[in-house]
């Protein structure tokens, strides 16, 4: 089994990040790829930047996802998820999806930890996409800045335990999901000082990716995430037009 | 007052109908401009095409919005429409959010007409996204193909007035609206032989952006709408990335 | 075009603001009428008080609205409004209703500003059975008493200020609507010490009464907002029973 | 124990019916009187005429409610009945609310049958203001008229059997209102041949009315239903004025 | 009229006192018995112990329904009753549903007041189950340990009653259910300081049941709480088996 | 990694279908173990036979979780499985809910299909009770009997695939979710005709189960999943008695 992770950033000390954790998480035999967007920001915190991110991700995923069982798009708020999964007749995972998919298996309501304020929005939105509102009890980002995105975890360690720990004490959290691709990993680090499960993205996306790849077909005819009906294009790559679209004769 | 409209779609038939539209809406001395998309598919009517048409948005926004008082996203669906309110400090709004502001404003609940099956689930993903699902009844599209998107009030026109008919007397719609850019017009055509209020997409985003430009400062330093705050950007046009991004020193 | 103002409470202080306000805000050519209740309250707070309003809208619209294009009752809570709405073929709108669409058009969520604790109760009614919900963050209310309501905002206009800032803070809104015919005004004296955007309701509520004049009939033979089946009536004055029932025979 | 029912219309026909079954229905010793409103329509079925309805309420509440322990009042609907809440210190009781708790403590979800067409959607909007929308199923509603509002279970009384057999076997409904005054009884009359249970809207609220008076205290001086903050008043009845105002001094 | 009340707990000074409770507010002639259970925990607090008290309230029931009009399954939580009411031909009861119906039928928002924290997330998920979580505001429960839960209102009545308080004063609410058999009674002995009204479980039920004896037929032949489609049976008692199954043949 | 099966049944047929199907989906190394229960009925239909159901797991998985790393419950509709929860700090995981969370990453809305009309209520109840009710198109069940629970899927195989394709073609579904035990399988037998993603319970199961062994630790002190504060029982079998309470001293 391969797995593609695509990191819809341009921050290469993520695309590291997310890898290392995937391959430690990973079943034996399951190989991981993991690519770095070409374009795009150093991480994705609103709406804009998603937008971006998402756009990034259908051609990242047309290119490239050739050889590949399954792909995991390796940043919260799922960029492009539902878009790709139109695309593809394997499966697209985000890690929200996967991780509230973890939460919701776990029992009970959760509460997200991430790395800034405002992400918080972006993350609550896409909860609510999916329909898990009720379930989610609150969100808590850190207030101040970091160096650099890749070391957040590093520098903000303890504080992030601390926002955890206040999940479990005011806000009655049966389990917590550390958001965000730069987070990769700190569940690990800190699950023993904490009395209710913490929930990592990268490795619930794993996880979930390879029961995905081991269950039923995701080739579709019907509904809404059968391939789009072919129209007219133009100013696509050749990868994504493949999939979107007819060129237009010249 | 000047506005612009934005097609995220590649079709110029669909443009010249909406400016023609939008000029007989719009109050005397308002100009009107409007620009299709240099990238795309001929229209939208998946998840992947809108996040296609998304991006678009931003980019045709980021370098033509200069010297403009409002902008329309001239597609139901609002693709980019959230992303590119925290980009502007004006109105930018899009043919859904117009539309479903003036049918609240009508009172009651309502019906959804379009030009495809497929594409009203995009549509009601939509209006879900606004808070809009208790008052939202039926969505009710065309089975058959047409030959261009930019005829299809002309070729279906019957069929659309039927359909119609069928949100009234079956769904008992309190107002209908007709979804979609390439159905622009269509209301003012057939509103005589149908009971109930038909709202269409450019002449609600016309007058409501008209409202909006007159109305209360856009420009916000706080919330989820202020602007992204400033990171690294790499491949991104020099007009997305002054909104984006900070240039990756080279 | 010609609109009515209708205060649905018995302050003529009241009703010299908002006329004031509305005059500021319609467009160059738009006349502007206001009236006072003949009967009912000084402003209204609570369920039985909006009774009376409602029913005193009723009769206001019933006796006066001929020769105007578009009436606006103006009262925070909108009382009458959905049922006079049912009696007109013209637009009928509140500033509840006003404020929702103009807050919807802006994105995001919203929070209240009023002049009472209890107050916010039945604007909270009121915002849930247009269905807005999961819009809505907060209600913030003065404390305190005030002399005469229509000079609230210059007693209170400080801490009407602060509890804006604390909507922005704690509650983390999007935009603030300014609520109540009272508070007309408000919006523009503080609106740069507000780092989101201010909504005002008699201007929300001008402005979209222009917008919906001009744009689908509002006539309608079928739907719930067609009028009343005919039916006996007694004991109504002559104004409303032309629009609710047929004189029992003598 | 005495229990005053208020008809919010002006036909005593109907007035006599409820106060036949509310008879029929009271435990020993239990007295039941009985108005009809000095003003109104023949019966109500839109939001303006429940505007009217509403406002007689209260108008006859305070001026009669005096010596009777509990009021009910008899229109579904319950126009007027969240605010006279607010002016008693005693149970105030509407048929929609009285039939929801019935069942609610049936269990399951419930069809409402009705009078017309038209009335259904006062009848769902009610329902919904008091958050039972997840547990009501359907509407289904006479099409053609009747002669006389106080005859309609005479006339059509199969007709409305039928209804209640269509709720069962396509609806699934676990129990079925009968709304409205004017079918106060039809439950008794038909329930051996409707194989789930019928509940009857006099039935119901004098059940519930009893309940109330032998329960906890109905008196408030804190929350949204104490009575209203006193406050000037101007035109309205020396009775309702007692409740709501100050008269103005002249 | 006889009514059962069951007790799904082992704690006979718990059965002890909701059947003091139930004499004190049932109308004269109704006999009251009371039986607790044969197996179980002291109190129900966690989903477990709720289900292993469903059970018992089935057992209790089948073999001991035989001779009352109505049966109280005295647990805030409801464990059993829904199970129950497809058993029975007559009204079963929870204090749940008792309370909530009651709660509906004063009007507004309420909280809840209760005996542990843990205990509040089977209360509140239980008030979601019925469909109630709109007019729910908050649960305040116990933090410390009592010594017997027979001797909770004597031993932290104090404390109780300043729950209250901060319900009304900082949670806003309309009323107060005082959760769970142990608390029967407290509500008489603390409304004088509370200023909205105290509802009591028992109280609630005692008064529910009588209005639903009284009220139309319970049995039914369709919907889902129809008895169960008879099939094979194993290892249930004889009495639960009468209902729930037929005895394998041997 | 072992895995316990627990069908809360009595019908052996159906656990030899479940663990056949268990040891095909299971990965290499997986072993699965099996039970049937010692008490109940012969397939779960209604709210009553699963309360039974539900204290069957309960005693089932105290006396036989040992040795394994995970239980599923293999009942459509999840009898006992949240309270299971509480008591275990490995995962306990229902039929239900891993197939909610196998449709949730797939995408869309999904439909149900299973063996009986009146099963449909119990499913549909617990699909709510997850929070999935927006995502929740259509229950379609089997009208007729069958011979045995056991043969239904070999003596209406046709039936069941036509009721998906009305799924697909009437309902719109995404997915579908083949409900409950006794169809363990059919979703490789028919997928081949179908055009969307068909769910089978016990696949989905098992491999969730395998996701959330190898994922977080279960085991919590805090949150309502964290073991049952210890009390008095009295009854209980010593099993259970050692998760759920202290045995009252003799």
């Amino acid at each position: 089994m391969k797995i593609l992770l695509i990191n819809p950033n341009i921050s290469t000390s993520v695309t590291d990040l997310i890898k290392a954790e995937a391959l430690r998480v990973a079943s034996p035999g399951v190989e991981i790829g993991a690519m770095t967007s070409p374009f795009g920001v150093a991480y994705i915190e609103t709406r804009a930047e998603a937008t971006v991110g998402a756009y990034a991700v259908l051609e990242m995923i047309a290119r490239h996802h050739h050889g590949y069982d399954a792909v995991i798009v390796a940043a919260y708020g799922d960029p492009g998820v539902l878009a790709a999964k139109e695309m593809m007749d394997k499966p697209v995972i985000g890690l929200t999806e996967a991780t509230l998919a973890q939460a919701h298996l776990m029992g009970g309501r959760f509460s997200l930890v991430g790395i800034s304020q405002r992400i918080g929005v972006w993350y609550r939105e896409t909860v609510a996409s999916y329909g898990f509102s009720d379930r989610f009890i609150s969100y808590r980002g850190l207030e101040q800045q970091f160096s650099d995105v890749g070391l957040v975890q590093q520098e903000r360690g303890e504080m992030l335990h601390q926002m955890c720990m206040t999940c479990v004490q005011e806000d009655q959290a049966d389990s917590i999901i550390l958001c965000g691709a730069p987070l990769a990993g700190l569940a690990r680090a800190i699950e023993q000082r904490v009395p209710v499960p913490l929930i990592d993205g990268v490795g619930s996306a794993v996880r979930m990716a390879e029961a995905l790849v081991r269950g039923p077909r995701f080739a579709r005819s019907a509904g809404s995430y059968a391939p789009s009906p072919k129209k007219m294009s133009v100013g696509l790559s050749s990868a994504l037009s493949a999939y979107l679209g007819m060129q237009q004769p010249s």
